[in-house]
């Protein structure tokens, strides 16, 4: 009997981390040679990283493939990294020192890269190559996976897989609604997804639709960059934080306009009636589930929760019950890193049979249960409280062997954001694994331009 | 023996020029009903038009596909109508009316409906399916072509075909060069694809990247809209124009960076070692030749040119020698409405069988002379000559009963913007299927800011 074949899709954190641990298992001698499947890595991007690896293009990318990118420039964490730090391999172990709680996206990239590099990680994924389609096949009770060589520009002939593991995350394809007059609207209308500098509003008057965290930092990002006001539309309930006097909230937008003659501008009405002048409109209005490449009958749909339905562990996809079928990272996100790396570590259990699955009955109800508790979750308190209970849940079923409980950090930080949204960025942490207590940035939040790794290390060592 | 069956790929002006003929000679009776092929249109957007379908959206659409609108508001047209105008349906019979030389897209919009509501044309598009996957199974002799129901999020069972006609166009996916230090610049980096609203300009000095059409329009656009200044750079020569002071031109940008701060800026370096301050890049680099739906060996590949090889009469696909893959619309475009029109006439003379093929050798010696002949045609005069001589003998080949050639209309053209960039949209032609003399605008171009069809239309009339 040969080795499981398995499809890994995508090479971002939890791509990665499956491929960390299976590594660390294999030369801890902890696999069984038969039980150690092969894996086959596939990333469209031209490096791993996902979401981290920037990209300043937008739409398409020099392959015509959709752009997988949805950060901009100077975007710093926006929860501590105490609340992702990887327990054996901490920010400490990394960069020799201690770093401020909220690093910029270049230093946790390099933090990603560090603990990837401990196994080498990157010869194992096959880059530029593009997942087209994913049929389970059972006449021969195998995946059958059409890959595309973006370089060649050629369809690679169909592989034949016992398992796919789909990596691909879930922040790529915007959801973009529709406001009346947008078609006309006489300035600049972009969601989040295609944002890359925020240069381009300085002087500007913003409207910012949507109410969650991406709202919430494109209202501060704005204003940092020089916007002259930011007007947040929310749907069902404002951020309600201290803004600064230039940050205003109303209800929904019920339709924008104006004048395409220079001096002119445009306009926005919200659904009490009020109206304001507005230059430019951004889309915080998050994103879809959308794997077109996978058959019907696999392809998870709906909005982003925290435990959507239909997955065992909101890994193991129920549908057609072979149960050979995972999905990582699909969950609405307080953990992230860690989050991925339990369920990581968890698939790789399963993988190679060290995890049986209990019968089709107990993994439905198991996952209901999880579904049905989620739906009564409402508050960010109760959300984080819901989201630790399923990463210990995971840790615990897979001998992860630390306490991923840092629900303690996420309370303290969303006190922190209610006292002063412009300020909770330069708060500081302790970190559960290495003890250590962060120091304060080189320079706070809202004066902090420059996002690089260099100017970050710097500016943490004074200099 | 059963009626042909034939996949038409993409419902804009090539697509439904095809439907447009076909059910003209049937009502005509002109073919015999065991001629009359079974045509199946497949469309991704929500209606007919192709580009001419205009779309506020940019990157992804709401379905996830790719956006394939390239066009932005204010758009004008660039050539003279009666350069496109359809001899057996004049913009005199469509408005009742004389109109300007230079409509607005919305007007041409108005204009392509007219002549295809003439055949009720709309009812045998099928819209909002997006054709995945095309290939040629040997054993079946047949094209087997699998389709996405985009509102079911569906994958349709494959279907075959005899005929594949791809009309999807090549202006959709963007070709977007890469400068040193463009992923850091502090300002919006933009491919014309996604331009929508030249408002954002307004104050800016704009770094255009390109010397083509879309370039020059860029230029134009960017200044007609209050950009404080325009920078054009080009690759091999400049465009060379009277252009206002505010626009110049230099050689290739080598490098582009900046400084991130409020009220710092951009900046660009040329090839020459000269450099500019600039707030915005406009990419206005061109568009690929992108069918990733058509297997490897049906795929059109390589630079934008008038007659791209290995099609025989610029339209059978020759490799593979079925000869029943049509390509419509894949040259570089001087002729546009009239040159599809007659592409699609012929393809339907070809696909009842009034037109038969030559032998292999015939057709490939005949591609090759096109190819030849176009490598040595330089300047616009001769590829205007050029792409006149390939219409031609197209609607000769196909007794289109019109001679299609308006060179003459295209060299005065060329004249009028040699004498001045900024008001050759304002000059006026004689329509050669109509006779009528073109009447002035009701505003210059560079005045012109509503672009919409009441606008105008009332403008024409004095109103």
């Amino acid at each position: 009997m040969t080795n499981k074949r398995v499809c890994l899709i995508g090479a971002g954190p939890s791509g990665m981390s499956v491929l960390y641990h299976l590594e660390r298992l294999r030369l801890e001698g902890a696999i069984a040679p038969e039980n150690l499947p092969e894996v086959t890595c596939y990333e469209k991007q031209d490096d791993c990283g996902g979401l981290w690896n920037y990209t300043w293009r937008t739409g398409t990318d020099e392959y015509g493939e959709n752009v997988h990118g949805s950060m901009y420039r100077s975007l710093w964490s926006n929860g501590p990294k105490e609340a992702l730090e990887y327990p054996d391999y901490t920010f400490e172990q990394h960069f020799g020192g201690p770093i401020p709680s909220f690093p910029p996206r270049e230093a946790l990239r390099d933090y990603l890269w560090g603990r990837w590099n401990k196994y080498n990680l990157k010869p194992m994924v096959t880059l530029l190559h593009s997942v087209q389609s994913v049929n389970f096949d059972p006449a021969k009770d195998k995946f059958t996976v059409v890959v595309k060589d973006l370089k060649q520009n050629k369809l690679l002939d169909a592989k034949d897989f016992d398992f796919v593991v789909n990596c691909s995350g879930h922040f790529s394809t915007p959801n973009v609604p529709y406001f009346k007059g947008i078609e006309r609207f006489p300035g600049r209308v972009m969601h989040t997804h295609d944002l890359r500098s925020w240069r381009e509003f300085s002087g500007k008057r913003v409207l910012v639709v949507g109410a969650s965290y991406s709202a919430e930092d494109s209202a501060l990002q704005s204003i940092k960059f020089g916007a002259t006001s930011v007007v947040c539309s929310y749907r069902s309930k404002p951020m309600d934080f201290r803004w600064p006097d230039s940050v205003s909230e109303r209800p929904l937008v019920t339709e924008v306009g104006g004048d395409d003659r220079v001096g002119a501008g445009g306009w926005a009405r919200f659904s009490d009636g009020s109206m304001e002048q507005i230059d430019y409109i951004i889309l915080a209005t998050g994103y879809l589930h959308h794997y077109p490449y996978l058959a019907e009958q696999l392809r998870l749909r709906g909005p982003n929760l925290l435990y959507p339905a239909g997955l065992y562990k909101g890994t193991v996809w129920l549908a057609g019950g072979n149960n050979r079928l995972l999905y990582l990272g699909a969950q609405d996100q307080y953990y992230t890193y860690t989050m991925f790396d339990a369920q990581a570590l968890w698939t790789v259990r399963y993988l190679t049979g060290a995890i049986q699955l209990p019968s089709s009955a107990e993994m439905a109800a198991d996952a209901k249960a999880w579904v049905n508790r989620a739906a009564l979750s409402k508050t960010d308190q109760e959300n984080i409280a819901f989201q630790t209970d399923f990463v210990v849940d995971l840790a615990n079923q897979s001998n992860y062997g630390y306490d991923l409980d840092v629900s303690k950090i996420f309370y303290e930080w969303e006190d922190h954001r209610a006292e002063d949204i412009t300020t909770y960025k330069d708060r500081q942490f302790v970190s559960k694994f290495s003890g250590q207590q962060a120091p304060p940035p080189g320079q706070p939040f809202m004066k902090a331009i420059d996002d690089s790794l260099e100017h970050f290390l710097a500016s943490c060592q004074g200099k």
